[in-house]
């Protein structure tokens, strides 16, 4: 049972949704914001946002989602519970089916679901998450001069984070469950070259100590010389442990991007499951997915930069092509729908 | 005479300028901002802004500078008057010659100069900028619900901003010298087909009336059958005079963008003079430019969005970027320049 056909659906709460529903409600295009599965997104992860502009003495990570969820509300947009399950895009009014059991149909969507950090699954991070351990050196390294910090993961990613966090730490050791790693050899290479930084190999952390007062003070990591101990652990085979003091815990383990829901629809995706955005005519950037009426902002469409004013940015720019689109449609010109993936 | 070697400048001090510098200088990378002619930049000619992301109660364009520049500062950033007048970006360093008669040298330069809004040239727009008069529908037009306004522009902008300001405005007015539109086709068929839309050719805006404490609150056109009336007026010929009571004037007579000195580098330009940005490998958007080493932010780079928040984002990507680039040098893999327009 369909309730309503709205003009405009946004799916995703964090800093992209909430930047795209400031302007489309204030230019009374009446959204209707899908809070989805982690309302406010990772930026609720975060305790202090130093660099998104605009807060010279820097704004707590739920603050900021509040303040901006309070902008949007105020210029009339519409907060509901629940994520997207199943979107038929073919045709116009799409179709959504929603985790709370409701459908809704809507003549455009902004795709603002994010990308979540993967976890490793140690004891205490749900505590600690934000509290000296994060997901995002960029973010939170400057929080760590002159501390000890433990950077886990092997790709590209962590050895970004390891070698960022080298500016700041007085020393980053690498945690990684296999004696090679999986970063490209020159992002390894610029790691192992560095005085700072240290790897434990073969290891994996099991838990942090610390609280959400003073923060990570440290980790019990366990290892086996044959690699994956968790994984032998589990099995009962003994592995070796030991407990570090750490200022700092970042994670490096991968996002994944929330487009589940759009795999079998016309919206491309990459290899990582990312949208796929497209440039105008003029080869300029623009929030558009491959299928006319369906956006996307923030980290969903990002995997390259992933920050909170970037993804306010692409939020404005989604809303800005949904208006467009939508007066077109209202001045007798619909296009067909053309799903080109 | 050169001064001194910087790893990073930034020319210009907006929004894109300043979240660029508040990612570098937090990131200890010492960026030097040149301030430009228009410190500030476009956002200091608006007093409220209420769609950028993280103010509920909106926020002084001047205030949101401000506190972007102390954010700035905080982390080390430092501020420089002057603006580049000639650049040398064939090879590394690249050599800038300054306003001020200075000379400078950096390894990376993140280009964020921004796009002038042109003026019309009318009595009283210098003070009442930001106070009635405006040059951004979308950033403005929600002051104005229940006013009669005035668009100045006879192209695809001006009818953009009059068919925005219509769902406000109770009345818009265009206000063009010609009795023809520069519009495309279709653009102004939506204009003219509007309910709230008239047109009045053959005009042009004389003074502006009002004060900044009460706003704008008439202005003066002039008008001639054969159009262009102020070049009649001046060389002498008679021409109409009428004033109108309206509570907002907006201008849609184009941008500039401030690119004059990449004219003859090899930073790739638009038919428009806009900064031409690259894609990276994956085909996701990046804020390189057609010079290695060279970066560009915020509006000098996006003729299609201009918004404070988009501009912040693009700062932060242009800042990352050069990060990137400059700890690529630091590890001893400098790659050649290459000037590839």
């Amino acid at each position: 049972m369909s309730e309503e056909t709205r003009d405009l659906v946004i799916a995703g709460s964090g800093v992209a949704g909430l930047s795209a529903a400031v302007y489309a409600a204030r230019a009374d295009f009446d959204p209707l914001v899908l809070e989805g599965d982690e309302p406010g997104g990772q930026l609720t992860l975060t305790t202090d946002v130093e660099n998104y502009l605009g807060f010279p003495d820097g704004v707590g990570g739920m603050e900021l989602i509040q303040r901006g969820k309070e902008q949007a509300e105020k210029f009339g947009a519409e907060f509901k519970h629940g994520s997207i399950e199943w979107a038929d895009l073919d045709e116009r009014p799409f179709k959504l089916s929603l985790s709370t059991g409701e459908t809704l149909e809507t003549q455009t969507l902004i795709v603002a679901t994010g990308a979540s950090a993967r976890w490793v699954g140690a004891d205490g991070e749900d505590e600690l998450m934000g509290y000296g351990l994060s997901t995002c050196a960029t973010c939170d390294g400057a929080f760590h001069r002159g501390d000890n910090v433990l950077v886990v993961g092997g790709g590209d990613s962590a050895m970004e984070e390891a070698l960022f966090l080298a500016k700041f730490a007085d020393s980053v050791t690498v945690v990684h469950r296999r004696e090679e790693l999986r970063a490209s050899e020159i992002m390894a290479d610029r790691a192992r070259d560095h005085d700072a930084i240290e790897f434990r190999w073969n290891t994996e952390l099991r838990s942090l100590h610390g609280s959400q007062e003073e923060g990570v003070t440290g980790a019990t990591l366990i290892s086996h010389a044959d690699g994956h101990p968790k994984q032998r652990a589990e099995n009962g085979i003994e592995v070796e442990t030991e407990t570090v003091d750490v200022g700092g815990v970042f994670y490096a383990v991968g996002h994944t991007p929330n487009t589940q829901f759009l795999e079998d629809t016309g919206v491309e995706l990459d290899e990582d499951g990312y949208v796929r955005l497209q440039t105008d005519d003029d080869g300029r950037p623009t929030s558009e997915t491959t299928v006319e009426g369906v956006f996307a902002a923030g980290d969903v469409a990002d995997s390259r930069y992933q920050q909170a004013v970037t993804a306010a940015g692409t939020g404005s720019m989604a809303a800005l092509d949904a208006e467009e689109y939508l007066e077109t449609l209202e001045r007798g010109q619909p296009k067909t729908v053309e799903a080109s993936a």
